[in-house]
């Protein structure tokens, strides 16, 4: 035996870049966690939430599904969703867990459960199970939820980012913060997957706290109405803001990929991430970190009317995390 | 060891009282299949069937929570009804069995997921894979679908009962007839959850040259719309008319219940049914049948707005049964 415990890698986020991670991460002997926003009000989960007066439960259940270790029948299950009636857009996994929170009393209960049935290797944390709703002020305008705020042209303008009501964190979550040896933040939409985690209170302060190695994993691009003009420089020191603490190591992609793919994007103003402008005293680690599948759906099985993403490579990815840690694939 | 194999019971039947005598059969050192009838197309069921065009879930459902071997949350789980919203009174097994039956591309692959899920013990086998529709002649009148065919008065003037399309025996209902020790028919509601497995193409024709003992439970009430002043012989020879070949054995109770249960139902005109009027050349099985539980709600969590209901005590069957096929409890 190489190794007698196993490295506790926490990764925070939720959404797809939280999927793409935990799919590489896994083919690691980690001791994985992940840690999920829950200001999501958009979407299926927006409608759960909104008719049943659950927690959402969409982001956990991408990572229910990267952690599963049950066939793909069952993973397809949790992402299908139903196409005809008075059902039609709504997920099955996010049913799953709606009904699993009634009928367990609690979302942390639903997760355990869910957890049990998908034969999860690794873990699924709520960042808070307080009911909460992302808040922005903008300019003198305040904005409530996550799905409004997204397409909010924030640049420049955005005066403050809070919960409401203020999130309090899963004790769980500070519990696997505290003992993690490293903290994966990233890859993930900027407002609506990362940062949403650094405003529960009791998450930054854990982080700061925690022995961790902290490791950032940039965007591959800018969203022109959140992040326009961002460097890896400006997205490290955004995430540090609401960390109120620094990370250690910064991962970025330093890959231009094909002309086609970056034009599509040009059409919406949204760039590359330039990594010509770096965060000063870190550790940084530049890589091609772009998945040559050109992904025409994304991995969860949400139809894109694109013909192609740019995405993060699991394996690229989690190669890198490895190195870092000293811990070779299984 | 006592026994080198299993005896094979199969039950035949769909709704509450399938689920009952699964209920006190599992109990039993049995192999034991449950053969589903598949025209219900009311409540839950029938919205699902309307708007995804899935075949009917619900019995199917109730038999898999019966032979399920998973803990109470997980069998609370697929008897939950959503409460709000737009899923409001959608059951949550029922989901998963539509949601099953699209992803795997079949509603057998569905079943057969399910079972797995809920660690069966035993087996569910829809009667038909066929999309049927029960119908009825009336007089003059045709009418169709189950639920309708429910609450129209029979008596006296049904002419011809059938499916729509015709519905042609799942293979492996013959298997299991093929091979069982014995076949039960009922507990249940005749023409809603009995006579549509009869009416299967295949399946009354295997029935009639199985070896297997044949069993018929008769109902402990009779239905003002459908069976009014059938007697335990009227029940009886209802059933071999359709199945085309006569039963060995007749069970039937021959309790009266508590006389303010009885005025209860008095007030819908159902009446307890008589046991003065036997049927001849059957082996005959009288016995107190009845549930000492008032069932406030039945046992798969519908709510009933009645305060009591008459319902088979699942061990008192089993244990006939278990009598008649020389087999203790386990």
């Amino acid at each position: 035996m190489k190794q007698k415990t196993k490295k506790k890698v926490v990764v925070l986020g939720g959404g797809t870049g939280t999927f793409t991670i935990l799919t590489g991460l896994k083919k690691y002997p980690f001791e994985l966690t992940a840690i999920v926003a829950m200001s999501d009000n958009g979407g299926s989960t927006g409608v759960l939430r909104d008719e049943l007066g659950v927690l959402p439960p969409g982001d956990v259940r991408q990572c229910l599904v990267a952690l599963s270790r049950s066939d793909k029948l069952m993973r397809d299950l949790m992402s299908y969703r139903f196409e005809k009636g008075g059902l039609k857009g709504l997920n099955f996994g996010n049913l799953l867990l709606s009904a699993l929170e009634k009928v367990t009393g609690s979302f942390d209960g639903a997760v355990e459960k869910a957890s049990e049935i998908l034969r999860l290797d690794g873990r699924v944390i709520p960042a808070t199970l307080d009911e909460v709703h992302l808040m922005a002020q903008v300019g003198t305008r305040v904005i409530r939820g996550e799905e409004k705020i997204q397409v909010t042209k924030l640049n420049g303008s955005l005066k403050r980012l809070w919960l409401e009501p203020a999130g309090h964190a899963n004790p769980k979550a500070i519990k696997a913060i505290r003992e993690a040896d490293a903290i994966v933040i990233g890859p993930g939409n900027l407002y609506a997957s990362l940062v949403p985690n650094l405003l529960v209170s009791g998450i930054p302060e854990a982080i700061a706290k925690s022995k961790a190695k902290k490791i950032f994993i940039c965007s591959l691009m800018t969203k022109v109405e959140h992040t326009r003009d961002f460097t890896v420089a400006g997205y490290t020191s955004a995430i540090e803001k609401y960390l109120g603490s620094p990370v250690d190591v910064v991962i970025y992609n330093n890959k231009i990929p094909a002309q086609q793919v970056l034009q599509r994007y040009a059409r919406q103003n949204d760039t590359l991430t330039p990594w010509d402008d770096l965060p000063k005293d870190h550790e940084l680690i530049g890589a091609n970190l772009i998945s040559s599948h050109l992904h025409a759906t994304n991995k969860i099985g949400i139809a894109s009317k694109e013909s192609s993403l740019v995405r993060h490579d699991p394996t690229r990815l989690a190669t890198l995390i490895g190195k870092i840690l000293g811990v070779e694939k299984i």
